[in-house]
Formats: structure tokens, sequence, C-alpha cells
């Protein structure tokens, strides 16, 4: 197994993180990786935000609901979809400047700001550096976009604080491979393939515990009833969509 | 530099590919390092279609627009993003299954999605492989959802070519790194900033013979008059939404 293998597969979310800051060499290496992954035509339709400040990063905390992984990182990297830039290009070229206020637009804008986002988190823990995604950027992007200071055209997508790690938690329970892969067509799952795919996660101490806490007799109910409930599911649906609209890519 | 962060940043679409094929547990390798990607609240919102068939290869080609990488790679990977699976599994455990029927659920599930593709792709080219994203995975959404047999709640927003490589190409111009960063809030471009930014591009032997090609003054007119037009862009982005209408995602 390679280098590059090892690390991805020893990927775990880190949420401690020792005081050791990120040197400016080591930060401009994981922003070069996150510059270089693949962009839809050689567009690089993605902005990435720097937070180093503690200030700011006290300022947005309660947009990230108050996570300490939002304040306790030497780094946090907000990574925005991104057709301003472009489009400001054609401003100034005599080009049309609105042939990418659109939903398929956004889509590839927020594609390249992933692809971005993980090439700086696997360059990043090639490093020994430990990342963690704040979903919270999506949830509450309009807050975002004032805080940053966004322009029409801009959308964060993803959020991520970088840090040494200051602990080594166990690897996730995952799903088997054979759960999340299909040859040549979807093979729909069935009562019996459910049951079997997802036993081992059921059966997972991290499970069991959680089943004990919530009071809740499945790991699925623990989603529907405490995690991601529908209506706070359709509430921050309803911001972001709010939010494509105002930022031009819907209408 | 270590051997990940040469990896990314050799990184270059490869469109040619030799008659290698690529063995299974170069394969499962691959798929093992998409599969632990972050992912949101370890959900896992995504599936990933192996395409190995050269007959489905060509069946599928059109919708690729019979680009020859949708036809000459002995791996194609399709990531999708998918809440079929976990909606399926709360139908068995007496859990809400529409808790997730929306937009900003799409959206956890498009950037779990990604996380997996780039992280294939990382993988794949660690081992020596080269890859090409497909970016007509979304213009022809809907078509793709048939001919892989596709149900609600499931997207495909990548699609991958995978293969030895039978060409070197020169690494892409990219914008320079100032480009793409902000520190602490986002600082608008302005003209003089725009040329500034986007001179080595544009004075960039590959622009200069893509201005000839195309008998247009500028890199922006080329992108808004014969790459990526208006009403194709319109156009396809009606597809999107229709699609994720469907699907369950969008109302």
């Amino acid at each position: 197994m390679n280098d590059t293998i090892k690390t991805i597969l020893e990927h775990r979310s880190i949420r401690k993180f020792t005081d050791q800051s990120i040197d400016p060499s080591t930060l401009e290496t994981i922003l070069k990786a996150a510059a270089n992954g693949s962009t839809m035509g050689n567009m690089q339709l993605y902005s990435i935000i720097v937070t180093q400040d503690k200030e700011k990063m006290k300022e947005m905390a309660p947009l990230h609901f108050n996570q300490p992984i939002a304040t306790n990182a030497p780094l946090i990297l907000t990574f925005c979809a991104d057709f301003n830039r472009f489009n400001t290009y054609c401003s100034y070229r005599d080009a049309e400047t609105t042939a990418y206020n659109n939903f398929q637009s956004y889509h590839w804008a927020v594609i390249d700001a992933i692809i971005a986002a993980q090439n700086a988190c696997v360059a990043a823990e090639s490093l020994g550096l430990g990342i963690c995604w704040l979903g919270t950027i999506t949830y509450n992007a309009d807050k975002f976009i004032n805080s940053f200071n966004l322009p029409k055209s801009v959308v964060p997508v993803a959020c991520i604080s970088f840090g040494y790690p200051a602990e080594t938690p166990e690897l996730t329970d995952k799903l088997p491979l054979e759960a999340l892969v299909h040859y040549e067509t979807y093979q729909d799952y069935s009562e019996e393939r459910i049951n079997q795919l997802f036993e081992e996660k059921e059966n997972h101490p991290t499970t069991q515990n959680l089943l004990k806490e919530n009071d809740l007799p499945n790991l699925a109910r623990i989603f529907t009833e405490k995690r991601y409930k529908k209506a706070d599911n359709e509430y921050f649906a309803t911001v972001l969509t709010n939010v494509l609209k105002e930022q031009g890519f819907l209408s």
C-alpha cells in the first residue's frame, strides 16, 4: 500500500487539535493542492477563504452552532462555489455576463469547490494534520455570505477545520463496500439486503451507545428524530434555495 | 514534497489510455479509498456505479456527446448522490422516510459523492492511473438515470474515466494561487486586478491557439460564445432542475 492510499484509508475526523500553529509554507502547500484539482473547462469555479483570526472564528461560532471545532482550530478553510470572478472577467472582455446565472452552472461550481476542498484535506492529512468538515456552512449560508462579504454568484459550500491532532479516535464504522458499489446498473435494496448491509453498523458499539443515550430502538430513528429532523431539513432547504436565488443561480 | 502532494500537484486530465486493463485488486483499492472520505453524519450518501462493459459504454456514448474518453477507457466510475439507500433503511426501521426529500439533503449527498469521487481520483493517480472527469453526466442526468436504472432519491453527479496513460500532456495553465484565495473576508475583483490575474492565462500558448482557431478576440468570449453558451446552460439547468423534482429533492 503506498503512502497516499494509506493516508486516505486512515482518514478519520479530528475534533481536538494541539496548540501548534500551521506554518505559512504548509498552508501554501495545502492551497496549491486544492488549486490543482479537476475543474469544469479549466474555469476554476471556486474561491477559498482562509480564516486564522481567532476573533473572526468567535464571530462565526454561532453560525456553526457553537461547535468547539469551529473555534479550537488554528485554521479554517471555507470553499465557495464562485462564478463571480469569471463573470467579472467576462464583464471586462465584452463577453456575456449572465451566461452562468443558472442552476447547472452552480452545480459545476459546487463540484469544483468540493474537489478543491477534498484535495486540501488529503494533502493536509499527508502532512500529519487532522481535518473536520463543518456541515453547518450550508445551513447558515445566508449568514456566512454576510460574514465573509460574499458578492453575488458566490456561495459557501464547504468549511473545514485543520490542525495537528490532539486525539487519535478509532476509524469510523462504515457500511461494507458492497453496500455502496453497483456493477453496470443500480441494484435496488431489498429488506433482506438492507438488514445484511446495516448489520455490522447496527451492532457496532458506537451505535449501541447512541441507542442507550437517546432511548430509541434503532439508528434510523436517531437520524430522523434527533440528528437531522424533517422540519429542520426543510427549513434549511428553504434557506439554501433562497440563497441560490439571491446569489443569482436560481430564478 | 511527499508522494501524496506530488501526485496531487502532477494531476492533469488524461484522455488517451493504453490497452492495459485495471485489475480487480486495483479497482478495489480505488473503491475503498472512495468509501473512506468524510461524509455527512457518517451516512455515506452516495453510490458508485462501475462500468467496465464496453457495450454499456457504447450505449451511453451519445449521452456523453460521443467524447472518445467515454468509450476508450477500461473503467468508468459514476458517483451518484444517493438518499435511496438511507431512506430504504428508514422504511424497514419504522422511521420517517421523507425527512430527506429536500434540497438541503440533496446538497449533502452531492458533497458526499464528490468527496468520494475525488478520493478515488487521487488514489488512482497515486497508483499510476490517469483520470478524466466527464461533465456531461449532469447535462444528461435524466437519460443516465434511465440507463443506470436509478430509483428516486438518486442523482448521478460525477463521472470519471480511469486507465493507464498513453499520453503525458503538459500541466494545464491555471490562475495564480492568489486569484483563488481570500484572507478573512472576500476581496472583490477590480478591472486592474482581473487584468493582472488573467494575464498569464491569456498569454498562454493554449489560449493563443484557441483564439486563432475560433477567430475570437479573447478567452472570455470563447467560453460564452463557443464552449458554454447561455442558452445551452439554461436548457441544461432546466433538465437538472426537473431531475431533482422527479427524484424527490425539489418540490
